[in-house]
């Protein structure tokens, strides 16, 4: 099938462009946007719930959600009172940038110091489509077993940070540590790396350390220094 | 990016012709073949050397497995001492047909009665291409959440038989099983649905009577009865 490969390739680079211009939107306004993916039930929204309730008094947060159907994450943390935007993909594996672009107008980015984005459940096709956030969060989980490096390794090659999640179930599954942390190391050399558990509360406080330290980053020296994301 | 659609169309469509010359493949060995879809690290592979212990005395087994990279799972499946052939997508998030084709030469369709193929762990993509098997298998399982047939309605609307693995560990999780068995009921009603556990073994002599009587049906009947998977 070669003539696909020009096709995607020019959705590829068009989506780029989009990414580029929600990052200026970004930066203009001073918002710090992250971009958490993961394998379906890893505990994106979970661990998105326990920053929210965290972080909410120190910083302004808003959140984007991705899935194919059903708005049950976003209507969950709009609960928490922050503003919550649903995209329902329609079938589509991932997020893009236009989708990003398309609901940035519902949310008032100049009200806005952090913003959470959380994309569809999959460990393949996000890491295709920029959307023009700061970082993306990768989070893993223990029960998804500790091979998950050697065999989706687009997810650990474009990960800033990891948390791994479900630490309070370790003892019920053969999860190997330190094969883990060898894929990962192989594939991201130094990969700050979070062993959480959003039910107990284990480890979240080294994670919303890292996402203070990101914003106040971010705050002082603006979005130059970023990657296209 | 109303260019596109027509492209994909005629992939799909060139997917499906090609997974009928499968299936004719297949009907005319007498090949009964499953394909087997879950969430990353619902436990597959499990499932699959599981079945392969208990039933290779009574049928001629082999197994095609996908994933972006590695061969993992093909090696552990290989030490069973059944044929086992690794197919890596190269980034693909799903087997397609003309993979499957591709590597049926490896396989002497001749000598086998049962095939299991292994796709690509995702929630998503895989529902989109038919491969020519006969029956679609979907393994969902308690640590993914019981929210998963809301969120990823395609995949439970394709499954022909569904089981629910890790049954050992639902008091470690909150997973309501009224809740998960209405997602299921209103998207594919009456799916015939084994709570398992590959670790304690739970409930598999249910999945295994499922299959023997699947095998049997095709060896009776042919290949005539089943829509193109």
């Amino acid at each position: 099938m070669p003539k696909t490969v020009p096709v995607l390739e020019q959705i590829l680079n068009a989506n780029d462009q989009i990414a580029l211009q929600n990052r200026s939107q970004f930066d203009a306004e001073k918002v710090f946007a992250i971009n958490l993916m993961a394998s379906p039930g890893a505990g994106k929204t979970s661990v998105i719930m326990a920053t929210i309730k965290a972080l909410r008094d120190e910083y302004r947060m808003a959140y984007i959600n991705g899935d194919l159907a059903s708005s049950i994450d976003a209507d969950k943390v709009a609960e928490l009172g922050i503003p919550a935007v649903q995209i329902n993909t329609g079938g589509q594996c991932h997020l893009d940038a236009t989708m990003i672009q398309r609901v940035l107008p519902q949310i008032s980015l100049r009200e806005v110091d952090l913003l959470v984005v959380e994309n569809v459940g999959n460990l393949i096709c996000p890491t295709e489509f920029r959307l023009g956030i700061h970082r993306n969060v990768l989070i893993a989980s223990i029960p998804e077993g500790d091979d998950k490096p050697y065999k989706y390794p687009g997810m650990y090659l474009g990960a800033d940070v990891m948390l791994l999640n479900k630490m309070d179930v370790i003892d019920a599954f053969d999860f190997d540590m330190d094969y883990f942390r060898r894929g990962v190391e192989i594939l991201n050399p130094g990969l700050v790396f979070f062993p959480v558990s959003c039910k107990t509360g284990e480890g979240m406080v080294n994670w919303l350390a890292w996402v203070r330290t990101e914003v106040s980053d971010f705050m002082e020296n603006g979005g130059a220094g970023y990657e296209n994301r």
